[in-house]
């Protein structure tokens, strides 16, 4: 892994990732000259016992694009600077203009509940330079290239202050908010565990209080032996339609063997990791031949210099679809409640994600 | 209140609720004739520790109405049979034909994380024969015989084996998944505390055990108070855009004394409870002069015989818009994270439904 670092002329930072030697034309570009005061807040929600983030400068933006105009395209015309600059690399990482966290966030307004500082950090990954490529379209060496990204990224945000989680996702399609093309994702680094990989790590750690194994692993190795949901079973990694799917075509993607976080994975891993995530990329696409819309998070252990025996590194997707033309919306049991409600089974799901036939040329990937 | 109970050709139970004596033409009408068994299941999500419920016939539905048939509506054509009678009455109240809990689910299936028959119950309450008429456009008094039916149904189901709680809520609108405009609300009953209203009563009894008070006693006196995101404030009833709103329209509505149930609500309390409900519903459609969708869960105690001085019987509403023209969705931090991110601040969203007029001719709403 070859990687960069520079800064824009706004103080914020780009970091570039490649297979190959970086060579970058001009200095790190951004579409705004100035440098912005992030100041984010958060409050306490007392009923749900969560923190809520406030970001209330998101919606001054006083940018005036050209039609067509990419920021996460490399630039081509110095006149309007995108945030990547032109050269040879793969991946690019930098810091979002308009972050839900800021390490220097400061002065929380005084309210009837409780408020405090938005601290972290939120970051842009673009993962390839071409707009028109997806995640699933990457060679193989190219995902484990963004493997590699995570991990060190993860390592960076964790070395910050404060920082208590790192979570990188990836929203894809109009359905589920995104009105940017070009293919990416993002990373928020948290100042505290989140509700959702608390409560996992919670459960987590009761299983393996009891059975002395990691829960995701047992799970796996369950798909594994079963085989009725499984989308992809390699030497290394693992992934399936969950018995527990709370979207008619989630899936999740995993190494079989326990390993707590990106930064844990062999080179080995990786690559297996890869072909798993790439197949079921490639699945979800051919499903009904267009770009599957979904919400991709990858979980891991907190960086908080611990062992973690208990967790698993994974990915979670949930596609917003639950036909070909019916979106399945989150709606009074499930945001009201908290229990979903699905009227498709996970088999029948994985049935048809098992029919998607996907191939790619092994040799020129790996290459 | 008014109430007569019938039972529909496939064995579905109808309740109307009226002010004024009922009449009702003809005997309870269905579009389906024969009974269906609703067989859902229920699987534990391990990793969240949570239950997701299966109710895979739903799709399974072989009917096929005429145009512009409203299965909602009165029956006006015997050949067409609707849910519900023609006659004078003002509520209805029937079991799904598509439930998502049953109580007579039997026998689940045998897989890889453990299982459960989906117990409960699953009503569709309507809310008016009228199909142009919405909740806020109802009277007064008509708003407040719903309130009387929900701590009826409340009341009826919790007698029902195994029901731990009962949840009446409203999905409106497309944006929110609903097709029938015919203004209505649904009320399940599950086997369970579900996971939200359980972490809100844990957070409340630890609040209490702290404090002596009820937690949104407090939350609603210090809104009074202060006034900054006030929407109503009668002698019995408030509501108000929460401090830790997670939707930029949030609203909560409550009575302001501890209360802990629709049965446990004063003739009082329901009256300015209605009015307080009404005065939010008609600001949402005001604002932006178009029925605003929305999510209304209606939170209550559960129906366990017990006391409950630490929870108070409250209603939050979520709509999706963050603008008038752009939707909030819930994607990489809010679903995947679980912490909401918001880039309007309550008190700006407040200002603006303080600022639309409201008022009706209540010596008419009272008679």
């Amino acid at each position: 892994m070859y990687c960069e670092q520079l800064v824009k002329p706004d103080g914020r930072q780009l970091t570039l990732y490649s297979r190959r030697p970086i060579v970058v034309a001009g200095l790190a570009p951004s579409p705004f000259p100035l440098p912005q005061e992030a100041n984010p807040h958060l409050r306490w929600h007392p009923l749900r016992g969560e923190w809520v983030a406030y970001a209330a400068y998101r919606q001054g933006r006083t940018f005036l694009p050209p039609a067509q105009y990419n920021p996460l395209a490399p630039t081509r015309d110095p006149a309007h600077p995108t945030e990547l600059p032109a050269g040879d690399y793969d991946i690019a990482v930098f810091d979002n203009r308009f972050p839900t966290l800021a390490l220097h966030a400061h002065d929380p307004p005084a309210l009837t509940v409780a408020t405090a500082p938005a601290g972290g950090h939120c970051e842009v990954v673009v993962f390839a330079q071409d707009a028109c490529a997806s995640l699933g379209t990457l060679p193989v060496s190219h995902i484990v290239l963004l493997l590699q990204a995570w991990a060190e990224r993860t390592q960076e945000l964790a070395k910050r202050p404060g920082i208590a989680y790192v979570l990188p996702f990836e929203n894809r399609g109009a359905e589920v908010g995104v009105t940017l093309h070009h293919p990416h994702g993002q990373i928020y680094a948290y100042p505290f565990v989140p509700p959702v990989p608390a409560r996992m790590l919670a459960q987590e750690r009761a299983y393996f209080a009891e059975h002395g194994q990691a829960l995701l692993v047992d799970m796996a190795r369950r798909e594994a032996d079963g085989g009725a949901r499984l989308l992809y079973l390699g030497p290394e990694a693992i992934a399936f339609v969950p018995a527990c799917a709370r979207y008619p075509y989630e899936a999740w993607v995993m190494p079989l063997r326990q390993t707590d976080s990106f930064a844990a994975l062999s080179a080995g891993q990786r690559e297996d990791l890869a072909r798993a995530l790439k197949t079921v990329l490639l699945k979800y696409d051919g499903l009904w031949q267009r770009e599957m819309p979904y919400l991709m998070a990858w979980y891991q252990a907190p960086p908080d210099g611990c062992a973690h025996p208990e967790t698993q590194l994974h990915a979670q997707f949930y596609p917003p679809y639950r036909t070909r033309e019916r979106l399945k919306y989150l709606a009074g049991t499930e945001l009201g409640a908290g229990m979903y409600a699905m009227d498709a089974l996970p088999e029948e799901s994985a049935r048809q994600l098992q029919d998607v036939h996907v191939a790619w040329n092994m040799a020129e990937e790996i290459a």
